[in-house]
């Protein structure tokens, strides 16, 4: 068995199953004392070209993922740490051009690792704290799904040819952690990341597409391109956020559009097919 | 100016000088309440070939640099983030075997992230915590040094083509943190890692390289490869340690050899040179 064939939910739950690895249910591991770390790693060829984001968006892209994590765990970001791998020949400005991006969160960068390598990669990790993490397997029959922004922009920009900047939602985050009973952020598309907190949860999440707010340009396909970075929460109670569907008893995803069901596919990283 | 000119030393100090990162004179950040916080990366090609290590040991170094660090730091660790990508066509067994490696340093994996990749990368973040962390820069003259086990064995391993499974020292590294003055982990050579120690805490290192015990077939050059991950630390009392060496007023580091000055090289991540 390939990873190509087994995809990155499947080796998860294959680690899972044989407890290598554990709470994967979650956007951010949480270790006691409000205590939440989340790491994610940038592949040059991957998740990003140099050709189609700058240096200095790279690194507020690579911090900026993590700390989607984080918004996600209702949680306060305190440091990060940065792995830079890159080529020898790689030069000054375009290291402290990541840097600065890195920056612009806001976070400081306390530690990490640098390498020489052949293709650029940038891993980092975010610790914060929160005092209330919903975790994705709360939600309940009745909870209204809402969502903390437009949608789409991602997957327009990269048909354009474009790069669209992801948002930070912290402060969203903390606001939705004091009630919602399942969050998490929307970086595999809004169909697989609404069917991981179905499976999780134990429900059914019917989510009206055409409820689903738009950024300019953007189609509903888009939706499917996911790493929009907005997040999405199961609540009682939407607090002013857009509504764009309901939690049923039942299990997966049901997408509809014009009232009938629509299929949204997303992203699969060992997947030669998604691959991009 | 290129990485391959300024080095790893040279980009983090650059960095640093820029406010871009902080507290990097440690081998792991401190972020309160004792919590301590590290991060190492290594890259198929640069820090590993899979022909020389199996994916089992590829995934207890991955787990042990970064737990050397916390040993470095005196804390207990209490739990690892991990990210790992590879080639689509990577197996799951091996895959699997990766995550063996790991767990068997018994600290749980609780999060990360994979991703396909052209070369294997993994990234590993340990989260522990110590109640007294020493740090690199308080040596002071008349400091003993000393060292927790063997060096060279990584070296020697390396010349004849074989594999050494780092050692963790995480026992050694809480007893030597209640009292030492100033404590690194030696991942980048003898020569250089006692520099680190030097020019953070304004002092110089004398070592007598005949004193330093080696490991069964390692030569005093073996010194200058690194990657031991045994702790050396600057103390008042050696508590049974082997002693190598001491500190002094002044800068740098004197390295002895029957009496005389000798010349170690060490390990520098962007140079080509000493790429290996």
């Amino acid at each position: 068995m390939r990873l190509s064939q087994l995809g990155e939910l499947g080796l998860l739950a294959e680690l899972e199953r044989r407890g290598l690895i554990l709470g994967v249910e979650h956007d951010a591991a949480q270790l006691g004392d409000g205590l939440v770390v989340t790491q994610d790693v940038l592949v040059e060829g991957i998740h990003f070209r140099l050709d189609w984001l700058t240096w200095r968006e790279l690194g507020f892209r690579a911090a900026a993922v993590n700390l989607s994590d984080l918004a996600a765990s209702g949680a306060t970001p305190e440091a990060l740490l940065v792995t830079f791998a890159a080529p020898a020949s790689t030069s000054l400005a375009d290291a402290i051009a990541l840097y600065e991006g890195i920056a612009e969160t806001g976070v400081a960068v306390v530690g990490g690792d640098t390498s020489s390598a052949a293709d650029v990669v940038v891993g980092v990790t975010a610790v914060g704290r929160a005092e209330r993490v919903p975790g994705r397997a709360g939600a309940r029959p009745d909870d209204l799904l809402v969502v903390t922004g437009p949608l789409g922009a991602a997957g327009a920009a990269f048909r354009r040819g474009e790069y669209a900047r992801p948002p930070l939602r912290l402060d969203e985050g903390r606001r939705l952690a004091r009630h919602a009973h399942a969050m998490l952020d929307l970086s595999d598309g809004l169909a697989v990341d609404a069917a991981h907190l179905a499976r999780r949860s134990d429900v059914r999440c019917v989510v009206d597409l055409d409820a689903v707010p738009l950024t300019g340009g953007a189609t509903l396909d888009d939706l499917g391109f996911g790493e929009d970075f907005e997040l999405l929460a199961a609540v009682e109670d939407a607090d002013g956020f857009p509504v764009v569907g309901r939690v049923e008893d039942g299990e997966g995803v049901m997408l509809l559009h014009a009232g009938a069901p629509y299929d949204l596919h997303g992203y699969e990283h060992f997947s030669p097919v998604a691959q991009r």
